[in-house]
């Protein structure tokens, strides 16, 4: 329940969504619960009986077995039969129990009024059988043989009268999202810069030939930079200058010139046939397109001059573009949220999005939505997903803490997160138990970068291919979903545009690049192996099992997941300096994990496929982080023993 | 917030009570905040601006200055203004300054058209010499000067444009009671007892006779188990034996009789008129005599043949009396909540309690509420609270967790706890901890008792004198309401009806008692003392304060209390143990009593006068049983040193 049920919680489809209800009335009568639950479009509960699990708390579970928008809530009732038996069981007195059997056989034969068929007819007779043993002093122990009969007990518990029913008031909403909505692999890069030719922009179908690239380090996810023509007023030149050159590209989130504008694709790229074929093609690699969302538009979009009401103007009569003073971005006009025309501009920018799910895409990585109206985004995402509920959003908003929350209750389906500012143990220790635990777990869901084109920490500038490693594996191993920006992570880029800033040298946002995917030095067969971990061990595909380890070594940290069955058990041990052999004692609560204590066990090093015996709570590890910085256990149950082999008969 | 304002919280008059609220939009807007509060019978809202305290976090305080139901709530709009003073204050380039203060001067003309007086002619003035400024192409340094004039800036700030401000939907509500309400000492005994002549039937007049006692002890509240016309049929025994032989008195909670019911007064304890008087006889000590609310009727009870349809009837033409199979209470019919005639009767048991807060009651103690319709309670509480704001109700309901802290949320003033079979140092701490800073703390008062009637643990059984003094010292410092069953508490009484039981043997609900006030081993002296204590001692006079300190000894239990300033704080340390001399080092924040490590302090045992030299965060105590069991240390700051004498300089 998010906020009263104001928002959705979100579950993925095949998800058992366990449902619990505190449910009590005054004085000793038994009551009954039903947890009921329906898709939006269904117009009927379907339900189930909860079950007391103490302390006036009830519990059910439904499964939603589809993607879309469900509802659920909680029923219940003074059960006056249930009641009715629960005393008449616990009755010695023999008067007391005729006349109570008189009173049963009446609530008989109102369950029968209730029911139909096979069940109205022998609870009918039920009631009658027993009025008439009651009439004619049968015995005691007749009497009450008959009523307690265990069958017509059951079917007459069937046919309850609900008319006094109470139901929770308010119909809480769940967000089913697909299976990617929760564990995804994202790979950033830029079209125009998959060309293979120095100095040429890259195209489309340059962005095909990436792809086997992109699907053999085992990423499932594309996200491309904005795909739509850049505005040429304004428009900033390398590293981020105000005066472009004539042959400079300028930015792709400065959207829109005379030839289009969010629903136009930018010349040089290619087609949106063009496009739609590398969407087609992705899928056959397993890979989706992400797209980027990014409502503002350069100077020349055709927006500006066709809907002048959707912008702000200045008293000068020009039209204000982005600010935070002293900061100004020319080349960019941010819309008019509180603009007159808002109903018209709010199903315009719903249908862009429309428009690419018509091309194919379904995932939308969303630029700073923290800046645009919230309800725009209530309204915009419920509509798209009501249509469309495979469609995913990703927000991009790295704001403080409470509107980044907000934004995920609105309804976006993953997260831009802190991650990349979480660098040491206490800090990483802190975050993902909040993160996993905290009240965000039900409707917010990370995807954690250890970069971006924005972002390249100090972390990464000053740490070295241990580091780059290190992130990464933090990065896919913490977070069911991750993302990196390639080819420049791999290719361990680390200068910043001047020393403290955070910003790339030479960034890819405002110029061309050529990537030379097949350097020696690559970390891409690492991230292939971490990708494919990732992959094969369903525990990493959840966060809700985190837990961090106990490790007597401040340098090293340690943490568990493992799926709800204890089938795949995966213990992380990374090693947070990047400099130094680091080693220390870890403990895991073998009880947790079912694991004999007296036994040894074995530890499979995922990362490099090295073997490890342990016994006991307490083991030893030591990480060299000029070798791996980590090591990705997967928990072996038992070793062999003699026994387990022929000859041993 | 309690559950999202579907109940009230609860405050006493002179409180300030403190609200917090998230408070954010999208984009970079400033927003303002204020605090909205009215009393239920003012349809006009104060308010007050709430200050961020970060995390967009914001806060406020408002003081209710009467008894009464209010409400509040939070409202919120993007302020113009607030967001063009703070963009302007950051504004380098000059053109962009210019154009930014005509701005600022149509938004102070808004304003000024929203003021009135002499704050509208100073606005509009303000806003034509900006606009004139510009014209003029003054220098961009007067037009800095002009546009963030601060008094101008303050005054246009208090004319906001709140057409589109956001108020929080729920109006919030909140009782807030007599201090009376947070603050209690209870003395329960039964007026038919009070007679000083064996044999002879008390009276309210022999209750007059006990005023002086009461009030010497230190009780603030008098209750009377209820003093209606005891029934006779099916009238109780000694010992709740089910045959009353002819000169036995019953069950006073067995009510009603041919002369009448829950509006009328047992014949032998006198008359209204004596009732009345006594009220105000108790009301000079500074006593309320609070009377016991108990729905139920014995079978002769004149409701019975006037309102057969207020009972659940057997098939055999019986009236359905209490049971809770296969125990049976064949001398109380329990009303049908349920009934036909349900709204009749809640009138009617509503009237019940005006009826006697017409004879001067204000404080209602009510008999099991768990087993009458929660709506009654929510309803009937509401409205007497509306007419009578200062009376207040206790909730006698030893049941499950939830249904206790749902009667304090549908209006209860105070509660019943499970107090009695709380003993040792954990369970203590556990429970208290619970209580003072759980959910609870803002609807749930606790009222602890270590006996009633009813209730004779097996602590106060077996652990003799110490333990009636330990457990004394626990519940009046623990608990800001606390109360015994007297005089049966001050003499020591520990005799169980039959091992195991925790019934009292020859308990005073089935017979006439006779109890010598003045016997020397009485504990109404320590009595005394402890109740002197917590009226000279704010620091006890709430539970919010509560905090447990750690002592190295397991018997050995200490806590402390403080009021805001600091300037009443008081430790109490309680040996639990009845049998041993107990010592231990107990350890004290200093830093947060803000005391020095390196000064020694005074601390002042109020309960035997004795003072200790104290220094540092951890000092030694020894606790001897056989004298007293308890500290109860009031913190004196610091100690007189050489420099505080006139012959030092």
């Amino acid at each position: 329940m998010v906020d009263g049920g104001r928002f959705a919680a979100k579950r993925v489809v095949g998800d058992r969504v366990a449902v619990e209800a505190d449910c009590f009335a005054d004085g000793h009568d038994v009551i009954a619960v039903r947890l009921k639950w329906r898709r939006e479009d269904d117009t009927q509960w379907k339900e189930v009986p909860m079950v007391p699990v103490g302390n006036d708390r009830w519990r059910a579970v439904f499964e939603p077995e589809s993607s879309g928008r469900w509802y659920y809530t909680v029923g219940a009732w003074v059960d006056r039969f249930l009641t009715w038996h629960h005393d008449f069981e616990r009755r010695i007195d023999e008067a007391d129990l005729r006349l109570a059997a008189r009173v049963g056989a009446e609530l008989i034969e109102q369950a029968a009024g209730r029911a139909s068929g096979d069940d109205a007819r022998r609870l009918a007779h039920w009631a009658s059988q027993l009025g008439a043993a009651v009439e004619r002093q049968a015995a005691a122990a007749e009497v009450r043989a008959l009523a307690l009969d265990d069958d017509l007990g059951r079917i007459a518990a069937r046919y309850p009268d609900r008319s006094l029913e109470f139901t929770f008031p308010v119909e809480l909403p769940l967000v089913v999202d697909r299976e990617r909505a929760r564990f995804s692999s994202w790979y950033e890069f830029f079209p125009r810069s998959a060309s293979r030719e120095a100095g040429r922009h890259g195209t489309f179908k340059d962005c095909e030939a990436m792809l086997p690239y992109v699907a053999e380090m085992g990423f499932d996810v594309v996200y491309f930079p904005p795909i739509h023509p850049v505005g040429r007023v304004n428009r900033k030149g390398k590293n981020n200058t105000l005066l472009a050159a004539s042959d400079d590209v300028g930015s792709p989130w400065a959207i829109g010139a005379e030839e289009g504008g969010h629903k136009s694709v930018h010349v040089p790229l290619g087609t949106l046939a063009d496009f739609e074929k590398l969407v087609a093609r992705a899928h056959e690699f397993g890979i989706e397109i992400a797209l980027d969302i990014a409502y503002q538009c350069a100077p020349d979009h055709p927006y500006v001059k066709k809907h002048p009401a959707w912008f702000r103007w200045r008293p000068d009569g020009t039209v204000q573009y982005a600010e935070n003073p002293p900061k100004k971005y020319q080349d960019i006009y941010p819309f008019d949220f509180e603009s007159e025309q808002w109903e018209q501009m709010w199903c315009e920018l719903t249908d862009v999005m429309e428009f690419w799910i018509g091309s194919g895409v379904k995932i939308f990585r969303v630029d700073n939505p923290h800046t645009k109206a919230f309800p725009f985004w209530e309204w915009s995402i419920t509509q798209l997903k009501r249509k469309y509920p495979d469609v995913l959003f990703l927000s991009e908003a790295f704001t403080r803490p409470k509107v980044m929350h907000r934004l995920a209750k609105l309804g976006f389906t993953q997260s831009y997160t802190y991650f990349a500012w979480r660098n040491t143990k206490q800090e990483l220790t802190d975050y993902f138990t909040e993160l996993a635990h905290g009240p965000g777990r039900e409707y917010f869901r990370p995807n954690v970068w250890p970069n971006t084109p924005d972002i390249l920490t100090e972390a990464l500038q000053f740490g070295g291919r241990p580091v780059f490693m290190s992130r990464l594996v933090l990065a896919a191993t913490l977070s069911a979903s991750y993302g990196i920006y390639g080819p420049a992570y791999e290719h361990l880029e680390a200068a910043p545009r001047e020393p403290g800033a955070e910003e790339y040298l030479n960034s890819e946002k405002y110029e061309l690049k050529q990537w030379n995917l097949t350097r020696p030095d690559s970390l891409a067969p690492f991230i292939a192996r971490v990708n494919l971990i990732r992959r094969e061990n369903p525990a990493l595909h959840d966060n809700a099992s985190l837990r961090f380890l106990s490790i007597d070594n401040p340098q090293i940290i340690a943490y568990l997941k493992s799926t709800a069955a204890l089938d795949n058990v995966v213990i992380c041990v990374v090693n947070l300096d990047p400099h130094h052999r680091q080693s220390g004692w870890l403990t895991v609560d073998l009880a947790e994990l079912g694991i004999d204590p007296a036994t040894p066990f074995q530890v499979h090093d995922l990362l490099t496929d090295a073997h490890f015996l342990w016994q006991g709570s307490s083991n030893y590890v030591e990480i060299d982080p000029q070798r791996a910085p980590a090591h990705v256990f997967r928990l072996r149950r038992r070793l062999r023993r003699e026994q387990d082999f022929d000859y041993f008969m």
